[in-house]
């Protein structure tokens, strides 16, 4: 019988996860007794005849982080952050939610550990492709320098060097799994510089119109958010044996061009849908892109067991499923 | 006319430091009108004609970073931290000094900047080769990937991300320099796993006996005290410009083997002095030291005008020379 904790659980992905537990219903073998989500607000749930426990509140704000850890989940997801935008515009915030709550948890389980001596949780650590910077070669390796070029990527990799350090010394089972752009990102279209790449499929597949702000030629590292779930959970299945010293690494993806995209398009819905796309450059957002990753060696995390998407159109199919009824 | 604070002045760098800035006189090209010395405890000092503020304190005690900023000290070195040693031992401890203290420190600034615009310090900040971890290549680049398996190096590495964020947010003008092995080491022998590389050469120079705990054909990377404290001064007076946003680089260093240790020591002080050495195989000593790096690619650190030793003879003589009375 195990017990898993989720924090940030009323996002997109922290939604999806908990689904996805609930469905599998065991995680490593052991079946799941009991579920704890945890977010600002109260996550949505469905009936189920695992114990859940919904709490709300702020992951920054003292003592918070000891009330999650009381029960002693054997499973942590660790999901919530200020997201990039956000935390270069407040600094301060960010800085308290992405590094000191990450670290309040994790000194929660080490003086947890004093007290009830073996407890050392799995840690799963949703960092982000955010924590490398220009310049950038073609192919990252999972050995490539962190140089994050944003507070946000700061403080996920200031994360990651916490969990590298707080397993070595036995205080959490960590790992850290860097995860590509998700793409189709249902709902509404928002203000994030990589919006697009969601927009430009989601809205034409629902009729819609859609903005295109830079070139067809630019390449991006995707997953669906079906495969992005699925290596939230194998993160919780991992043998930590093989994950060894290195605690961090960056999630199979899609390496795909604007145009793989939009030819994955035109095959699903044709060219009626591809003509709602309206190419309009943007050279501020243009220039953002233009630092961000095109594709990773990730032989590590393949080997590990975690299975991408198996090309952009399959990444189509895997929304037209999950949202038929928001296509058109 | 500028203000220089240490951080760190007691220590055997900072000291060192001290007198060289006193002795320069200026820095980039400013005469030095004031120098602040902080450490745990009070710093010794000569007479000058230059203000000295000693003081001594707690800089992961709140208030002391803010009361250390609000005199707006020009030039800031940050050399002050736990030891690698103590830090793996004291868990808590090394976090609290050696990232809660460096982060006040970069708070109390970002804050004195919001009452007084414009003031951004140049903050030099000493970190160390214990960033890097195995497996490592014999040659180490500048964009080698930071995986401590040290507390004290993800403390360091921690520092350096918190550095390049805050001077990329424009809130200091940092940087961070990886020092090498100091070498000679003068003193009292120690119980540091990297001792000896000091103690066969500063104590058979004054007559004493010595153990090496490793074989000869170990390789590692040094610098003398005074190219260490020589870098520290060359920090503050590196233009910005060409950091740009990489603002950690290793400094340069002699890549040297104890073989290369010994001959140096004999051509100083002859055979006699080598035969005070006592090979004795120490395993301990020998695992940790066999994940240590054993040179570097400083390529940028040259062009940005550090002067490294020219040679191990030349670390040899510069330590004849400023500790004449202690060699035999």
């Amino acid at each position: 019988m195990t017990h898993c904790l989720i924090i940030g659980a009323a996002g997109m992905l922290g939604a999806g996860l908990a689904e996805a537990l609930l469905a599998k219903s065991a995680i490593a073998g052991k079946s799941i007794a009991k579920l704890t989500l945890f977010d600002l607000f109260e996550a949505k749930t469905r009936d189920t005849a695992v114990a859940l426990d919904i709490r709300a509140g702020d992951l920054s704000a003292p003592g918070t982080a000891e009330a999650l850890i009381e029960s002693r989940p054997d499973v942590i997801y660790h999901l919530a952050a200020i997201v990039s935008g956000e935390a270069e515009r407040d600094f301060e915030k960010g800085y308290r939610i992405n590094l000191d709550g990450t670290r309040h948890l994790l000194e929660a389980i080490r003086r947890a550990q004093a007290s009830a001596p073996g407890y050392r949780p799995r840690f799963v650590f949703a960092s982000s492709l955010a924590v490398f910077g220009s310049p950038l070669p073609d192919i990252i390796a999972d050995d490539h320098i962190l140089t994050p070029r944003s507070s946000y990527g700061t403080q996920k990799a200031i994360g990651e060097l916490l969990l590298a350090d707080y397993s070595r010394r036995g205080f959490v089972d960590g790992i850290g799994i860097r995860l590509p752009t998700i793409c189709i990102r249902p709902g509404k279209p928002n203000a994030a510089a990589s919006g697009f790449f969601s927009g430009i499929l989601r809205e034409p597949l629902a009729g819609k119109p859609a903005l295109l702000p830079v070139a067809t030629s630019v390449r991006h590292w995707f997953a669906s958010p079906r495969s992005a779930i699925g290596y939230l959970v194998h993160a919780a299945e991992v043998d930590a044996a093989q994950l060894a010293e290195n605690r961090n690494l960056t999630m199979p993806g899609v390496s795909a061009t604007v145009a793989d995209e939009i030819e994955a398009l035109r095959k699903k819905a044709g060219d009626e849908a591809v003509a709602l796309i309206k190419h309009e450059a943007d050279p501020a957002i243009e220039a953002i892109i233009s630092t961000w990753p095109k594709a990773f060696d990730t032989k590590r995390a393949l080997s590990l067991g975690f299975v991408p998407d198996a090309s952009f159109e399959a990444i189509v199919e895997a929304y037209l499923e999950d949202h038929a009824s928001e296509a058109r």
